[in-house]
């Protein structure tokens, strides 16, 4: 059967989400829960890369095993064999054909930081620390130009050969939330690669006061990364929510809530 | 001069606030970073003893020593000391009699946790997760029974021995934060050991129905330890506010708010 997990994880201690030669994966990770879990070997995919450091408050993957395990108690079990910077909160049957990759319709990225000069310790690895003041209002007005379908060659890092560097991003939304703490949401058909990191940046460039709102289309137009601002740390970034509007055994879990 | 130092940490990699043979502390930590930053020996009194694991928002902590740097520059001088989970955000000169402890005239504690089945990653350390469903207006109703001056030698574990077990409880209140979490604050004029631990403890089984909110009444009357809940684990409790209210000094940095 062809089983599909909804985790979070916080990836402060990881090297991304796939395996790598140089350092510990969640994939890694999580494929050795379900090995000693199920007592076969499997091949776990996930919805996407996360660099290291990036987190996920929802992640989707999935994997073909025979499991007599009842879905409803998988995550429990899985978490028994899992550290405690990784939970699965959910698992369902999906049908043959699904990929946790090629069947995610949209997903959104949230960034957080908090302009301070000082450091918050409850933040450290969860928010990026900005040294300088913010001005919220300019932020949001500048968000607006990263929407619709068009080329987002500026704000992104060379990384894989990709065919195309044109993405539709959905909404694209600035919001203070408790305390002192920024939250910049991004929702697309997909990204390229350190795309929210390199948004978030110019975004507090433009808050700072080093470019105005408007600036933002030039710069989109340009599709020059020099003429945007900084890619920010990784500690920043969540993988907020995914959308399978294809596959209905998703829905109970409210992915893209 | 007498130095007052606000400071906030996240206790899950100390052995608590104080200096101690088997562990680090944050103590230890705070004292070696102003003793390399002034090239002088200083001794650091705390607000109070924290246990291993808990956390501080805020924290008060004073210390004598000839110091040139100005006191809007020292939170950072000290902070490029010291390591990422312990920061300090502001620094005072005070009366020479001040001493952190003695002046304090009320502390508030809060209790983070969150009923579930499931870990969440998030919150791993910074709250407890309680396996069973909670019901809040409960837990509210019997809150307001710890409130007032009265005897709590029910919820207290036996530690260093105190000459009386009456404290006065100025308020103690179950709220709903974010997502799923609870917070639970109690603020006194002073502690008992473990004391909101065990309140802590004792709401919860007033939520999951194992005692009436009537009961806490019934409860800290008599007096036994074994009839209250269990004293929960310290990655829940965090020094939240502090309040001195002759010390003028401290009052732009609104400990209380």
């Amino acid at each position: 059967m062809n089983i599909a997990l909804i985790l979070a994880y916080d990836g402060t201690h990881y090297h991304g989400w796939q395996i790598q030669k140089n350092g510990i994966s969640i994939q890694e990770t999580l494929t050795a829960a379900a090995v000693r879990l199920l007592g076969q070997p499997v091949a776990i995919s996930g919805v996407g890369r996360t660099d290291a450091g990036v987190h996920a408050r929802r992640y989707v993957a999935n994997f073909r095993a025979d499991c007599t395990i009842p879905m409803p108690r998988l995550p429990l079990a899985l978490n028994a064999q899992l550290p405690e910077d990784i939970a699965v909160s959910g698992a369902v049957v999906v049908p043959e054909r699904f990929d946790a990759r090629f069947d995610c319709t949209r997903k959104e990225y949230a960034y957080y930081l908090y302009p301070s000069r000082l450091r918050d310790p409850f933040l450290s690895g969860r928010a990026y620390r900005c040294p300088y003041p913010l001005d919220l209002g300019r932020m949001q007005e500048a968000a607006g130009y990263f929407v619709g379908r068009q080329d987002f060659a500026a704000v992104r890092s060379v990384g894989t050969p990709v065919k195309s560097t044109v993405r539709t991003i959905f909404h694209c939304e600035v919001e203070p939330c408790e305390e002192n703490l920024i939250r910049i949401r991004v929702c697309g058909d997909g990204f390229l690669y350190n795309m929210v990191r390199a948004i978030a940046g110019t975004l507090t460039y433009v808050g700072c006061g080093k470019l105005a709102p408007a600036d933002i289309r030039t710069i989109l137009d340009a599709g020059e990364r020099e003429n945007a601002g900084p890619t920010l740390p990784a500690c920043g970034l969540f993988m907020n929510r995914l959308w399978y509007e294809h596959t209905p055994a998703l829905a109970p879990f409210s992915l893209d809530r």
